[in-house]
């Protein structure tokens, strides 16, 4: 049986959605597994429901997710947490940033807030341990970073390396969710 | 001279509103202060451009805050940002949410996302001190909350202890901001 | 085969101690799974790697992990990240505080702290769903929460909310671990 | 009469110490401002009690502070928030770190976690603004940022752009608390 991901992005400049179709390659590399990629604005219910694992990316923008992530999260994700829709999916997240400052840019706080969500629908979360292709370059523990601003700001676009980890971020995902798939990890609910 | 302190909040059922016009009542208590108070939408660049002090109040949502208050993070912070416009300004923040599960609900992790704008641009930071009056039933270290739900998330509103913090959060940040007009904290600019 | 479970712990007044023996038992009744709990000073790094899951706790101080659980993080699990020993097990954290201020007094700080360790092992982490028994006294999204102290500070022990949600999220995470056994969910390390 | 100054940090290899002398010299280079630095080892209730500006430094290990700094928060500062000792002073922080992944390294939630404890004793938390001399290659909105290690995670010594940052950095605390001296920001107390 087939394993559905969804990745969830914003994007400014086609830095984040890049890093997306990264994901979204490293999760069709995975046999059985049939992957949906949409912009934040275009997700319904329905894209979550249908799932076994959604993986979010975002750029870092005053050291917080983008405001159409959010409004996607609020208006998408609020009831299905409200009715216990998702729990024991699969999540993960990435981000994308002009990092100014060379200590991430406050991409950290930013995949804290996105994975929060994925908490409180009780997706299982997947790191991004530190032996994955890329991360030397392209990787905090929380999932794959790029940093698409070079020192003077300037764009300086999205290195092979985070592209990447983010194949590997979006395989071992989709993995997971397959491995998962029909299991019961949270048993007992109230 | 006259200190100009804004407050901006989003609201659902509007108890982030009563929080933000208790925090406006705190702040309108000290001298020469003029206080403006905003839903997210309706604020300007030359709101924050024309204040001392801003304080900024969220709904929890999904464990970090509402999306309107991140849109106007996004569009109205983000070109301030990046031409230095507001630093060695005053800030803080606020929150409100359901709370269920009796932990914060997540309020921590909204507080410290608002203040990450703070910060990018450059605002010295009030915290929440704890022998605040109403601090018991209604703080947390980075600020004032209420928590508008019961065990079984039935609407409770907002406990006055929650408005009596919020009270004095307002009040102090417009003491700070006024203590530091015309002062340079942050000197030698590169 | 028996899948091994470890539950490591610091306690001021024995509050931390009842959530890890709750957190145990909870482990303990998942069949085929073996239980050790300790307290962090005890912890050896044979202990991390013997195990397929860890469920660390600890107590809320000024907002932050307890520094005995800390010392055990820099001293044992800094060489075992190095070496990149432990990725694909299954993580979980819990915390105990006074709580003052009725918002969670830093618990959700402290579990980020905790989880970040994990993170960087690349230990695959497991949230507290919503549904949880106990949760709506006892539960954040990132773990169990058992506030230990009244409005005065006075204390009052744990909660059999408190004490049942964290049965579960022994039980989810024990259970995560021996589904996980044996699969390999980080292919293609570099 | 004389601001003093405390600067508190723990260091591995000497990095995280040269950061904070560079820190002490920017404090010291404000006028009537006394600066005296320690090991976490070997602060004193004393030290914070003489103090109106404080200022802590940490390695990165594995997501969170070192220990030792840990260890100098629960059993020094602990006592001092129990008592509201300090409430109005000023503080802020910086990190060194190995970078590994070059997306900070989880610096940003080891500054987070030294400001927890900062705003849980009732300081004024000075950030540090993006137009800082040394940002682009040694800043975080939050602190001052060292990152010592390669992309092999050889040691690389901390570069000429953070230690100037730390110096801007401790100028701009010693500036503040220079001002807020006698002042009274937060009144009213329970």
């Amino acid at each position: 049986m087939t394993t559905k991901i969804v990745i969830i992005y914003a994007t400014d400049y086609g830095n984040t959605k890049k890093m997306a179709e990264s994901v979204m390659a490293g999760a069709q590399s995975v046999v059985d597994t049939q992957v949906v990629i949409k912009q934040a604005e275009e997700v319904t219910a329905e894209d979550w429901i249908s799932s076994q694992g959604v993986i979010v990316g975002s750029p870092v923008h005053m050291g917080s997710p983008d405001w159409r992530i959010k409004k996607m999260i609020d208006t998408v994700c609020s009831g299905l947490w409200m009715k216990d829709k998702l729990i024991g999916r699969v999540g993960g997240v990435f981000a994308t940033g002009g990092g100014f400052g060379s200590a991430g840019g406050g991409c950290e706080l930013v995949m804290l807030s996105l994975l929060a969500n994925f908490a409180e629908l009780g997706f299982i979360i997947v790191p991004l341990p530190k032996n994955t292709p890329g991360y030397p370059a392209g990787g905090l523990h929380w999932g794959p970073y790029a940093r698409s601003g070079g020192p003077n700001m300037e764009p300086v676009g999205v290195s092979s390396e985070s592209l990447e980890a983010s194949f590997h971020h979006g395989a071992n995902i989709a993995r997971l969710a397959g491995q998962l798939k029909g299991n019961t990890v949270f048993a007992n609910p109230r």
